[in-house]
C-alpha cells in the first residue's frame, strides 16, 4: 500500500530529523526513512561520541596536571569500557530525546533503506520513495508517495585504496566508537579536524600518537596561526607529526600484528586510524531514476538546495560544502522554508563557525589570511595573546590567542581564529556578530562579563579601532 | 612641586587603569593615584582571585566525580597554601601586565593616598589632587594639578555592626584571600553572589558550609528560576541554607574559639564569612572640598558620570549602580569619551551581563520576570532544559536551563537567565544580541556550532517564534 506524504526525508541524521520537525510544525505530513538509527553519524559515530570521549580525555589530563591549580597531581586509572559506556549513555539519552520528538511532532519513521523511484504509476515526477527492509530480502517494499523529498543521507569515512578498513588494525572513525582498549602506538593518517581530535584524545588516554599529513601543514583550510599554534600545543602534549607525508602501498606495510610505516624514520604501530575525509552516501538511493546531477561526486543543488528535480532537495554531507552538522541542519531548515513557499535567510558559508575540540580547543569563522590574499581583498590583522585575559590564564591557557581580520574602512569582520579554553563556545558570539553584520567596534563595545574568556573578543573588536585596553 | 596633568585618576582598579589607558591613547597626559596596588579589588581581592580559587575547587570536584566521565574516582589531596600560591601567581602575572601597560601608555602612577583639594592657588576649580605618602606622615603632599579628575576608588566589604571583622573568626572576603587552611565548619552570612561563590568553593574544598540569608530567597535580584535552581544544585553538593534568617547580637554569639548561631537550630562554626555587600570608598578623599553630592551614600553623577563639579567624574563601585568590574570599566571608558568631547554609546544597565561563578555557573542579563511584572511590561517566557543540548550533557549538566523573556510583538530580548556549564561565557553572546538590538529570531537564526552549549541560545531564540527544534 502506498503512504501519502507531503515530505519524505531520506536519512534521519541531524539534518533529517530537524527538517522533519520544522516541516511538521509547518503542517506538512512528514516521514523519515532511516536505515540505521535516528541521529545518524553525528549522534552515533561523530560529533557527540567524540566530544564525550574528549571530555573523558580532558578529565584525565586535568587530573594529571591538577598541580597547575594547586591540587596534588594524581595518576588516574580507567577502563576504556567505562569511557565507552559513558559515551553510550550520552548518545542513548540524546537518541531517546529524538525519538520522543518524532512522536511529539507526529513524524512517521520508517526503518529501512530508502530508494527514490523514477516517474511511476504513483507520480508523474521522480521522487516516490521505496523503503526496503534490510532484514527481509523477500519482503515487499513500502511505498511512500510524496510531494517533496529531502535527501540527507550524509557521508561515511573515506578509505585509502592501499589500506582498506579492516576494523582490527586499520580503523575508521566509526571503529573508534567501540574501541575496547587504548592502543599502545597508533598512527593517524590525516591532520584534519577528525584526525587531530582523535590524536588529542588518544594521547590523553595514554597512546603514543603519530599524525601523518600529506599537506605541508595541519588543517590546511584554517588560518596558519591557528594550525601552527595548535601543532605546537599538541607537540607539547607528546603527539608526533609527519607533515608532507607521502604514504603508499610501498611504505605502509601490514604485518601480522602491526603496521610498519617507512615514510620518514621507520615506525611500528599497533593500529592505524585513517581520517582523510568523508565520502557522500549517494549510492543505492535511486539517483539514476532522477534528473539529479552530481558535481565532484556530490549532489548538485541550487541555493535553495533543490536538485534538478525541483521537488527533490538535498542537504548536508551528501552535497559537499562544509561537512559540518550545523551546516547540514541549517541547509535542511532552509530547504523546508523554501518548500513551504517562504524565503529563507540564505546560508552564508562565511558565517559558519568551525570548531576543533582538541585540548586546547580551536575555533574559527569566515575567511583566512591566505583566502583573503588569494581574492585580493584588503584586510587588517588584529591578533592578541589570550593571556591578556585573566579568565583564560585562570583556565590554564598558556599560548592561546584571538585573531580577527577586518575590512579597514567598514570594520567588517572578515574572519576570526581562536585557540584556547572554551573557544568553541566563544566562536558563536562572532557568528552572531557576522550574522548581524556588526562591525568590530560594535563587537568591542558590547559589554563582556569580567572575568570571561570572551573578553578577548571585546579586545579584538576595540583593537580594530586602535582602542584596545590590554594591548 | 606641582605636576600638571590633563587627567588624574583616583584609584588604580580595573576602571582606573582602563580609563588611564584610554585617556592616554586619546592624548591626555594622565596620572593614576593608587594607595595599594594597581588592579585594585578586582585583581587582588575580588573577581580574579576568587575565580582562581573556584577553578581549583572545580578541579577537586571533578576529580571526585571523575566516574561521571568513565574515569576511576579519586580522593584528591591538597594543601591550601598551594591553592593560594596558584592564585597569587595568576594575580601577579596580571598585575605585572598592568604595570607594563602603564609604562607603555606613559601613565604616571603615584603610590599614595589621593585627596581632592578645593579651589586653591593651583586652580580656581576644586579638583587638584594631593597625594600623601602613607608611610611618611611628615612628608609633604605631592600636588597634581589637572583639568579633570576621575574618581574610581571602589568599595570595601561591609561589616555587620554586631559582628565586626577580626580577621580571625569573623572574616571579610578580603580575609579569604590569604586563607591558610580550610575551616571545618563555616557560616556565610549573605546569599548574594559573593556569598554563594565562596559557599561553592569552600564546599568543594571540604568545609561544611551553611549560608544565612535575610531574604526569603537567594540572589533576590535574579530571576526566581535561577535562584531556585542554583539553590537546589548547591544543596545537592551539601551546602545548607537558612533563609529569612534574622541574625543579631542575641543569636550570634562569639565564643573563645567558635561562633554560636542560635537562629534556627543551634549551630557552632569555626569561622564566619560576612558577605552582605560592599560600601563605597568615599571617605578621606576630599569630597567635602567639592560640590559633589551623594545619593544613598554613593557619589551622584549624571549620565556622563560627571559630578556636580563637572570637571570631576566618578564611576564604579563608589557610585553604586551595579557593582561589577565590567560596569565600572565601561563607565570609566564612557567618562573618558565624554571628557574628550565625544559622545559615548551610553551604558544601558539592562545590557550588562551578571555572572555567578559557582559550580555550576549561573548568568543573566536584563530584567527578571518580577521586574517586568512590577513595571507592567508584557512579556513571554521561553525556558528550555539544558539537557536538550548534547554538549551540555557531555559537560555533565543535569538540571540546568536557559530562559529568555521576550517582548511579544517585536521579539526583543528583555532578559535572560542561564544555569549550567560555561554559561558565564554564553551570556556575552546575549549581551551582544541586546547591544545590537537583535530579535530573538535573529539570535535563533545565527549559526551556532554543533555541539556547543551555546546552542541553547539558538533554541531559545527559535522558541520565541514557535520554531525550536529540540522542544
Amino acid at each position: 500500500m502506498a503512504n501519502q506524504y507531503d515530505l519524505v526525508v531520506l536519512g534521519g541524521g541531524t539534518a533529517g530529523y530537524a527538517a522533519a520537525i520544522k516541516a511538521s510544525r509547518a503542517g506538512l505530513k512528514t516521514a523519515i526513512v532511516e536505515k540505521s538509527k535516528l541521529g545518524g553519524t553525528c549522534l552515533h559515530k561523530g560529533c557527540i561520541p567524540t566530544k564525550s570521549f574528549l571530555k573523558s580525555a580532558e578529565t584525565l589530563a586535568m587530573m594529571r596536571s591538577a598541580g597547575d591549580f594547586g591540587i596534588d597531581n594524581v595518576n588516574p586509572t580507567f577502563d576504556m569500557k567505562n569511557i565507552v559506556a559513558r559515551k553510550d549513555q550520552v548518545v542513548s539519552q540524546m537518541h531517546n530525546g529524538i525519538r520522543q520528538l518524532m512522536k511529539k511532532h507526529k513524524v512517521d519513521v520508517f526503518e529501512g533503506h530508502g530508494r527514490i523511484l523514477g516517474p511511476s504509476l504513483f507520480s508523474p515526477m521522480a521522487g516516490t520513495v521505496a523503503v526496503d527492509n534490510p532484514h527481509d530480502d523477500e519482503g515487499e517494499s513500502e511505498i511512500l508517495v510524496n510531494q517533496n523529498v529531502l535527501i540527507c543521507t550524509g557521508s561515511r569515512p573515506r578509505e585509502l585504496p592501499f589500506l582498506p578498513f579492516d576494523g582490527a588494525m586499520i580503523l575508521s572513525s566509526d571503529d573508534m566508537m567501540v574501541l575496547e582498549e587504548v592502543p599502545d602506538r597508533i598512527a593517524i593518517i590525516g591532520g584534519g579536524i577528525i584526525g587531530l581530535e582523535f590524536a588529542s584524545m588518544l594521547n590523553d588516554l595514554g597512546a603514543k600518537v603519530t599524525v601523518y599529513e600529506a599537506g605541508e601543514r595541519l588543517l590546511p583550510n584554517e588560518d596558519r596561526d591557528l594550525s601552527n599554534t595548535l601543532k605546537k600545543y599538541l607537540e607539547e602534549k607528546g603527539i608526533l607529526f609527519e607533515l608532507s607525508a607521502e604514504l603508499n602501498e610501498n611504505n605502509v606495510i601490514l604485518e601480522s600484528d602491526a603496521v610498519k610505516f617507512k615514510a620518514g624514520e621507520e615506525q611500528i604501530y599497533d593500529k592505524v586510524l585513517v581520517a582523510i575525509g568523508r565520502s557522500p552516501n549517494i549510492e543505492d538511493i535511486g539517483l539514476a531514476s532522477t534528473r539529479i546531477e552530481l558535481k565532484d561526486g556530490y549532489i548538485r543543488t541550487n541555493e535553495y538546495y533543490q536538485t534538478k528535480d525541483d521537488n527533490i532537495y538535498a542537504v548536508g554531507d551528501c552535497i559537499g560544502n562544509l561537512q559540518l552538522a550545523h551546516v547540514a541542519t541549517k541547509e535542511a531548515l532552509n530547504a523546508i522554508t523554501h518548500m513551504t513557499d517562504e524565503e529563507p535567510f540564505k546560508l552564508d558559508y562565511n558565517q559558519v563557525p568551525r570548531c576543533i575540540y582538541t585540548s586546547p580547543e580551536a575555533a574559527s569563522i569566515g575567511m583566512t589570511e591566505d583566502e583573503l590574499k588569494a581574492e585580493d581583498i584588503t584586510f587588517e590583522v588584529h591578533k592578541i595573546p589570550l593571556n591578556t585575559v585573566a579568565k583564560a590564564v585562570i583556565e590554564g591557557d598558556k599560548n592561546g590567542f584571538g585573531k580577527i581580520l577586518t575590512e579597514p574602512d567598514t570594520g567588517d569582520i572578515l574572519g576570526a581564529s581562536l585557540v584556547g579554553p572554551n573557544v568553541t563556545e566563544l566562536i558563536n558570539e562572532v557568528s552572531l556578530a557576522k550574522f548581524l553584520d556588526a562591525s568590530a567596534l560594535e563587537l568591542g563595545s558590547s559589554i563582556h562579563a569580567h572575568p570571561s574568556v570572551s573578553e578577548i573578543l571585546m579586545e579584538l573588536g576595540l583593537d580594530a579601532e586602535g582602542m584596545a585596553i590590554h594591548v
